[in-house]
C-alpha cells in the first residue's frame, strides 16, 4: 500500500482555516491547481455520499465522494469515484489541528491506496507535489487577509 | 464530566447494520421510545450541520445537530441546540464495529459533557437505559429480518 | 496493503480479559497454538521495545517486538523482527473492548503488512485462522473460571 | 471535566524528537522546571506500569505512573499517583506528530481531569504554563545541536 503524508503550518487559527475548507465544494477557493469544483446533483456541501467534479488546471477531472466529515474534529475523508487513476482501497483525508502556541494550525493531508507498482512513484510524487502546494496555497491567503 | 457508555451486540453485519441507522433523520425508525424525528428545513440526512427535531413517546423533544458522519468508519455524532437540559460541552456519538465470529455488529452508543451535580445521575441513568433499550430494539429489529 | 481483522467476543468482563493477555510473554499462557513465549533479555514485559521469542507448537518460531501498550485503552501492537516471512509495513494489534450489555468483552486483533502478492493469501489465511482459534480459546479459559 | 491543550513547533525532525522524549525518566533531560524524574523500583522507562518521581526546582513532587506508551505514534500518556493535588479521572499525554513541510515536529501536550471548581483554574493555569515552557525549551534544545 501506498501512504502519502504532507502537512504544513497554517498562519491562521483552526477555526478560521476550517471554515475556509470544510465546504467539500471549496476546493477551488484555497487550491491554486484546481478550476472548478462543484458538488454534483445540488446536494449539499457537507453531506456524506456527496460527489464533488474536480477539474484541475492542467485538464485533469477526478470525481471524489464525500465519505467521512467532521465539525467536530476538523477533517473531511472522500475517494476517487470514476478516476482515470486506477488505484483500489483509496482514501485521502484533509484535518486540521490547533497549534496554541502561536494560534496557528497545523493541516495534515493524508492518502493511502493501493496501485500497481510501476504507476506508484508517479502518483505519489503528484499528490505530495500538490498536497504541498494546497497548503501553502491556504496559508499564504489566510495570512493575507 | 459526565461520561456514559452502551454497547451491545446487535445480530446482523456492520453494512446492513450501518445502512439502517446512518440516516441523522432515521432515529424513530429503529429507537422505540422516539415518535418523529425529521431533519429540519429539508436539510439532508448525512449533512454536517443539519438539525434533527427528536420528539419522544413521553413528550420530550431535543434538538440535535450533526457534528460529525462517517461512511467510512460507520460513526456518527451529534450535539443538542436548544435542549431543555441544562449540559455544556455535550456530544454523543453512535458508532458501529464489524464482530467477524459470526458476521455481528458491536454497536457503541456514548455521550459525554458537563452537568450540574444535582441533576447528573438522572441524565446519565435515562441515557443508560435509552441507549441500551434503543440498541437491542435495533437488534431484535434486524434479527427478524 | 493486506490487512487481516478478527474480532470475537469474549465471555468475561474487560478488566478481566485484559489482566489475562496485557503482559506481552503471556501468549503462551492463552493460544492453543503457541509453545512458549518469553520476552528475551531479562525484559519487562509492558516495556515497549521489548521483545518476545513465540515458538508455536507446528515448530514455528516469531520474534516480535513490542511498538505500543497501553492499560489505558487495552491495547498492545508489535511487529516482526527477523520473521520467516518477507513482509514489509507489519504491525499487528491486540485490544480490548467492554460490551456493557452483559458485561462482556470485544477482543479484535487486526493485522496490516505488505507482501509479495504469491504470498499474501497464505499469510492472510495463516493469520485468521489463528487469529480466531487464540480469540475463542481466551473466551472459553475466562468463561471456564 | 478540566481540558488541556498546549501544542508547539519543536524545531527537529520527529524520529529525533521521539527519541529525547520516549524514556519517561527523560523528564528531567528536557524540562526546565525539573529537577530530577527517576524511574522507581529500576523498573524500564517504557514499560507501562512503570512510576517515575518527578521533583520540581520549586520543591513541588509528583508521582505519575506510565499508562500508555507508543514507538509506533510516537506518545505516551500517564496518570498521577498519591498526588498533592486532588484530581479524579486524569489522563495527561504528550506525543508527536511529523510536520513534512520543513521536517520539523508538532508536540502536543494535553491533560484532562475532573477537579473541584474552586482549585480548577489553578492547575489548568499550572499546566499551561509548564507545558508551554516544556516544549518550548525542549525545540530551543534541539535546535541548538
Amino acid at each position: 500500500m501506498a501512504e502519502v503524508l504532507v502537512s504544513s503550518v497554517v498562519e491562521a487559527p483552526v477555526e478560521v482555516t476550517w471554515e475556509t475548507i470544510r465546504r467539500f465544494d471549496a476546493a477551488a477557493e484555497f487550491l491554486p491547481f484546481v478550476e472548478t469544483s462543484p458538488v454534483e446533483d445540488g446536494r449539499e456541501p457537507t453531506a456524506v455520499g456527496a460527489v464533488r467534479v474536480v477539474t484541475q488546471k492542467d485538464g485533469g477531472v477526478f470525481r471524489e465522494v464525500l465519505v467521512a466529515h467532521s465539525d467536530a474534529d476538523h477533517f473531511y475523508a472522500y475517494t476517487f469515484v470514476g478516476s482515470p487513476i486506477p488505484v483500489r482501497n483509496h482514501r485521502t483525508t484533509l484535518g486540521l489541528r490547533p497549534i496554541t502556541d502561536g494560534d496557528r494550525t497545523l493541516a495534515e493531508w493524508s492518502s493511502r491506496f493501493d496501485i500497481a507498482p510501476e504507476h506508484e512513484a508517479e502518483l505519489v510524487g503528484l499528490m505530495e507535489t500538490n498536497f504541498l502546494a494546497g497548503l501553502q496555497a491556504l496559508s499564504a491567503q489566510l495570512a493575507a487577509r
